[in-house]
């Protein structure tokens, strides 16, 4: 089964957490590894740059979810 | 209840506002701890990049819910 | 008063200067003392990557505005 | 053939797939060398920040890929 | 007169240098003394990731002033 | 002669090198001599995260481009 089989959500809120998971596979895609991604996430939650960064990763997948849905109108 | 229930607003004021919690939500699904999010604070608020980091998140989300809400037309 | 009334503004420079002026918000609303911002400003505008960061910040703010006034046709 | 024939994709997540490619491609322009690609890649894929920001250009290249699919509505 | 009378342009090429000239002036609000940009630009032209950075900033603007262009078509 | 006379290409991969051309011409007009960009090329194409930025501005970019052609439709 695909992990992405539409971009379509019931919800906005629904739609924010498939922008957080695309932002993760644009990462697992990068670094296959669980358990290399679960050390470096040790580092990053702990960052405060890492993580603004990370918010900045969703922000921009939401912008192509919302468009999507046509922002849930 | 949703965090996120519609991207419409009143004002321009209050989409900008709602772009500032969906920037910090964006954190918070990443470090949920609400202690270790607090102690971050006190280092990107006193870091001048951190910071226009911060607003450059804002203002992707905000593009977001500009569209959303068509301008304020 | 409202800081953001409306997004459309009379022309493009205003809308540039409008622009410039959510960028800061969006540093304010997260550093809201002034003694704190003001002493922060004498590092980053002394510094060329900081001051691209933050023309990068004004330029996306300046693509929502833009929009919002359908390009000054 | 090329590389880049289309940006349409059956589904979803071969847009993903597709924004990948682009992402690399956008490295390999840059640096043709497969070998030194292959060192680098040895670096960013153990670092947190770097693995972030390569979701982020691939978040980027996923907005054209999905608006080319008209969101596979 | 006006720095930005319009977004408009006779040519693309044009159009570039105009987003050349917003991400300068997006720079210049924030620190508006010649001495000092003049100083920092010995900086960042000799520097590759200030220059790719300076480089992404016109890639934004572009987008706008293309957009309002129609794409020169 | 304009080296950017139109956005139009007639396929997807020329519109992809369209884009790294606008990149490079970015950098260029903020360091135009030649000698200085071929010196720092030998650093950023031997930096994981140079790279990956380089791909990035690409990106943006190539949004550009692919909206210009209506996504090669």
């Amino acid at each position: 089964m695909s992990w992405l089989p539409t971009l379509k959500t019931a919800t906005p809120e629904e739609g924010f957490e498939l922008a957080l998971k695309m932002s993760r596979m644009g990462v697992k895609y990068t670094q296959p590894d669980d358990a290399v991604r679960g050390k470096l996430r040790k580092v990053y939650e702990n960052n405060a740059d890492s993580l603004t960064q990370a918010s900045q990763v969703v922000a921009i997948n939401f912008q192509t979810v919302s468009a999507a849905n046509n922002y849930w109108t």
